[in-house]
């Protein structure tokens, strides 16, 4: 076991943004309601001025507002393990390295987007901010966040998730947030579900609804979304940056950068910084593997083209990948990765051949997790185990090959709140789920009809 | 909020032992079946040999085996903070730092006796350890530990916390640890329970009993406890070394110094080193609080004599401050602190008035927990949040007085596992527990009759 640790003075003084080295320019947003080419203005209704500006800059380099660095200060820089242990229980020759996020207050890289955006939002005398959260850690997350800046959060939780998972939710109510069970009473799109169905699950795509529809409704309130959009991708490059420096610091470089894929933030925080000069300059690039969950394969089965982030249709359209935006996966406890879409600039790349996809069961992923807790120590959320499995196929692939191999992979959060989850897999309860081409089908059926991308 | 970091150099590479600088010469332990002295080769049946030589060393200095110590680095060195947003909120002169132990696998300092217990098991051959544990950080650390040695791992858990606290076990399943309720069917001691009160909630005495039998039963197994006794506090003193050279690195020292006690291994492991000193050269030492809750007060009501861990009395008899073997504590959140003695070298100190006992309730210690919550942005555990409250009120004292001060406490663990109380405490359902002097007195006759301590 080595870690490579970094001084405070080292925390990235700024957040790189890929959207300047992209092989080809970004598809314009498109307006729910026109679908006409998304102006900043129609944003302002929903997200703080500068977070707006962020969305659409095309800087490479964004400086990070001195009072963010000093919050991040608070668990950042966090550490890059070289993982010898779990090499060892695998016999291979690869090397192994992982950049750990779980050190932060919340448990993941979740807060590396959540205190710039409320900070914005305080900035610009936002009162008030929404938003969605499934399985719970973009909740807990912002909720930390707006304990530390004053600002009020409220938080609209998949039904599924709130009756489940209470501790997710205590730990947002300790940190001061407002919870409500979606579909709710409190909004119109909650409504017009429960009046449907009354015993309604909810979904992540509708919990977007609600806590958008919340924020237009009033003058102080924001929302903050949690993955996705180029500035939230921005804001977790903060990973990526700080590992390649102690990747550096270890002397080696990754021949394949690994991480789990639910909206792409996480995954895109942690690559692009590796890609960045190879995309710049057209040099060699490290293989990028993103890993994702067989019940919910938007890179791997989605189609690519206009969708909208939530199921009413709220939110803009965004050119990306997608399964269709009334796709509900099946319930794994992966509840990060169960979203119908991804990042736009991450499914960019996937089209042009830079990113590679590998759909994997749940079964395989928590195996791998029990692994790691018994050689590596850490017992780590199941939708960063997605990532570990990734890796260890590729570490066992090396030792086939009998070839070098050096393997980074992002560690996005620690498992604490999984438990349960953790006891199903070992008591041999946990399900696999598979989707026939028929049920892909049928979900595709629900994105939108626009023009294609790039028309 | 500041941060002060050590490099993994700055890992102490050996423990303090406080026994050659104690006031007065430790009493010996007794053997729990003659009451005569206890030669270290009684516990060899119990405790591997090298943990036996730590348990009676008068070295002042003991080395860290390089395995040990290379162990540490996943997770050592600790944070030390400066709670400035914590300050803020207080409006207090007074300047407030505190040692971080949450960041270890499991989630607290427990590890840092885990695992050296565990490595000279290991090395020595034993391929079995057995142990007790009440909420679960314990017995988690030891599983956590098992599964890096390679050693075998049998926890016996209060039957209350095996019901209510499921994470925990699950948590230590996860290290492939083997996790039974207490009292069990597996000892002698547990089926005498179960015969006569077969819904039996269990305690920690009784599981120590359990834990204790079962490793003198069998030639391939030891017994490893998680605080109270020598070698244990010996371990933790990388608490208090580690936070000597932060507190140094911040240009303040300590006026006080506070945790909380349960055992008093992470209070004695912080605290002492910042002692060792005064104590040596008879100089200024800084006051040394300890944190206690009311609902099992043994520095501040119990009293000093010989007594057992343990129910069964299968455990030698320790000079210590006691409320009785017999105590039953009330089902406080603070499962860590529900203990009725405390470290032998713990009470001397109290004794020699080294050592100041306050005693807390559960509501005003989880108030506290909030603020720390959406100041500091931590999420910790009750235990931690006693010593929290004792800095608290140190801080608060000090603005009455509007004089200067410096207090640093230990903050044991985070609070991970423990959101259902936070959960009850938000919603008003928190009891404070007092008990009367009648109680107290009661639980006392539990003692046993023996020669008093020093004669």
């Amino acid at each position: 076991m080595k870690k490579f640790l970094l001084s405070e003075d080292e925390i990235p003084h700024h957040w790189y943004n890929v959207l300047p080295d992209l092989p080809a320019a970004l598809p314009p947003y498109l307006h729910p309601a026109t679908q006409h080419t998304l102006k900043p203005a129609d944003l302002e209704a929903l997200l703080p001025r500068h977070v707006i500006e962020q969305e659409f800059t095309t800087e490479r380099w964004v400086e990070i507002p001195e009072e963010v660095r000093d919050t991040y200060k608070m668990w950042r820089p966090t550490p890059l393990y070289r993982a010898e242990r779990l090499e060892r229980a695998l016999d291979t020759p690869a090397r192994i390295y992982y950049k750990f996020e779980g050190t932060s207050p919340p448990g993941s890289h979740k807060a590396n987007t959540a205190i710039p955006q409320v900070y914005y939002n305080a900035r610009e005398g936002v009162r008030r901010v929404t938003t969605e959260t499934g399985a719970g850690q973009w909740g807990s997350a912002l909720s930390f966040a707006g304990s530390l800046f004053d600002v009020e959060v409220a938080v609209y939780m998949v039904r599924a998730s709130f009756d489940q998972k209470p501790y997710r939710r205590n730990l947002m109510e300790t940190w001061g947030a407002s919870v409500a069970a979606s579909p709710s009473e409190l909004t119109k799109a909650g409504r017009e579900v429960l009046a449907r169905e009354p015993d309604s699950p909810g979904s992540l795509g509708l919990a977007i609804s609600e806590a958008v529809e919340d924020a237009l409704s009033r003058e102080d309130t924001r929302f903050a979304l949690g993955s996705a959009m180029n500035h939230v991708v921005l804001h977790q490059t903060v990973i990526g940056l700080e590992a390649k420096r102690q990747m550096e610091m270890s002397g080696d470089a990754p021949d394949v950068v690994v991480g789990c894929v639910g909206g792409g933030s996480n995954f895109s925080g942690l690559a692009f910084p590796f890609m960045a000069e190879g995309l710049a300059n057209g040099g060699a690039l490290p293989r990028i593997l993103a890993a994702e969950p067989a019940a919910c394969p938007t890179l791997s089965r989605g189609r690519y083209g206009y969708d909208h982030p939530d199921t009413a249709g709220l939110g803009p359209l965004l050119p990306m990948r997608s399964l269709g935006s009334g796709f509900i996966p099946a319930p794994i406890h992966a509840g990060g990765l169960r979203f119908h879409g991804d990042a736009p600039t991450l499914c960019l790349l996937h089209e042009s051949g830079h990113v590679e996809a590998r759909a994997l069961q749940q079964n395989e992923v928590f195996r791998e997790a029990v692994r790691f807790a018994r050689s590596e120590g850490f017992v780590i959320a199941p939708e960063s185990a997605h990532a570990l499995r990734g890796a260890v196929q590729e570490a066992l692939a090396a030792r086939a090959a009998n070839e070098d191999r050096t393997i980074l992979f992002g560690l996005s959060g620690h498992g604490h709140f999984d438990l349960a989850a953790f006891d199903a897999f070992l008591a041999g309860r946990l399900e696999d789920y598979d989707l026939t081409d028929e049920q892909i089908r049928a979900s595709l059926e629900t994105m939108p009809r626009t023009a294609p991308v790039g028309e």
